[in-house]
C-alpha cells in the first residue's frame, strides 16, 4: 500500500538491524485517516471472502483491527489480552506467545462465549516478525473450531521466517508493507 | 446515549456492588458499529470545540479514541502506555495511576514529540469511576503545556468519585452512560 510505504519512508525509524519503529503513526500515535485506508485495503485483499469477525491481540494491533471491521461492514472485533499469569480458569481459550520484542512469554486468552464453531475470522496485527502472536491467534482459533480465514498486518518484517512458514503451511497472508532490511538506520522495503 | 444504555441492559453484567462487565460489546469483544456511532456521540457532545488529537491509554480505551478521532475528520489519536518500569528514559512524560481493578501503581507514558505546546487535546476512555487513568492523563497533558478541552468516557460509574471531582476542578466530562448502581447483579442506569 503505496500511502503506508510513504509514512514508513518519511516517519519510520530503523534501529540495528531488526527493529523498525513506527510509533509516529501506527502504534503510540495513531494517523486516523491512514489506518481508516488500511482497513480498506485490508477489505480489497479478501473481498472475496466472508469475514464474520476480527481478531487481533491487544494493545497495538486494536486500531487495524477497528479500520477492517469497519471496511467489512462493521463485523464485530476481538481482542485477545495478554495476561502474566498461568492459571487463567476454563472460560477462556489460551496460548503462550513468546515476545522477542520483552523476551519474555506471555499467555494470550480470548472468552469461550466470544467464539462459535464455524465462525470466519480474519486475523489482524500491526506487525508480523518471527509469527509468534500470529501462531498463539491461529491456535486459538482452531481450539474453538473457527475457520481461519486469513492473516492481514500493518507491515511484516520479511527478513524474519514467520511470515514464509505461515505461507508454506498454507495460511495466506497478507501485508500491506514488507521491509527487507535495515541497513545503516535506512529502512528498505519490498517493491509491491 | 440511548443504544449504549440497551446494551449495558442487555448484554451487561454487575457483580456485586461495583464491577460492570461489558465484554461482549466494549471491552474485549468490540461491536463495530456501535464504537463508530459512540464515536460520532462524543463529536456532537464536543461540537463546539476545536479538538486537534484524542488522548487515550492503552488497551480498553482505543477503540472508542479511534471512532471519536475519525467523527472529529481524522485528527490523530494518542495512546499511553502501560509500563510496571519506573525508570522510563526522559523522552517521555509519565504519571503514575493506580488500578483499582488490580491493585497495583502502573506508569503511563507518552513520548514526548508527540505532544506540542498549546495542542488542544480531548481525552477519551472507556470507564471513568475513581478517576486515576483520567487523572494521570491530565497531568500529562498538564507537563507538556497542552489544552485539556474536556474528557468523555463510555461509561461513568456515577458511584464512584472520579467523575465528580474532575466536574468540580471545572474539567468538561461527558459519560454516553452512568451506572447509579448495581443491586442484585441489576445494573441501574441513570436517566438521560
Amino acid at each position: 500500500m503505496q500511502e503506508l510505504s510513504n509514512a514508513i519512508l518519511r516517519d519510520g525509524i530503523g534501529l540495528g538491524t531488526d527493529v523498525v519503529k513506527v510509533d509516529s503513526f501506527l502504534n503510540h500515535r495513531i494517523d486516523t485517516g491512514l489506518l481508516t485506508r488500511m482497513g480498506e485495503a485490508v477489505r480489497e485483499a479478501f473481498a472475496d471472502e466472508q469475514v464474520d469477525c476480527v481478531l487481533t491481540v491487544e494493545a497495538s494491533g486494536i486500531a487495524l483491527a477497528l479500520t477492517t471491521a469497519q471496511a467489512f461492514g462493521n463485523v464485530p472485533v476481538i481482542f485477545a489480552k495478554k495476561s502474566g499469569h498461568i492459571n487463567v480458569g476454563s472460560d477462556v481459550y489460551s496460548a503462550r506467545v513468546y515476545s522477542f520484542t520483552h523476551q519474555r512469554e506471555n499467555l494470550i486468552t480470548v472468552s469461550r462465549r466470544h467464539l462459535q464453531k464455524g465462525m470466519r475470522v480474519l486475523i489482524v496485527d500491526d506487525f508480523l516478525a518471527n509469527g509468534e502472536a500470529m501462531r498463539g491467534l491461529t491456535d486459538i482459533l482452531r481450539q474453538a473450531e473457527c475457520v481461519t480465514v486469513g492473516a492481514a498486518v500493518a507491515i511484516e518484517k520479511g527478513f524474519q521466517p514467520g511470515g514464509q512458514k505461515l505461507r508454506e503451511e498454507g495460511l495466506k497472508v497478507v501485508a500491506l508493507a514488507t521491509v527487507d532490511a535495515i541497513r545503516d538506520g535506512q529502512i528498505i522495503l519490498r517493491e509491491a
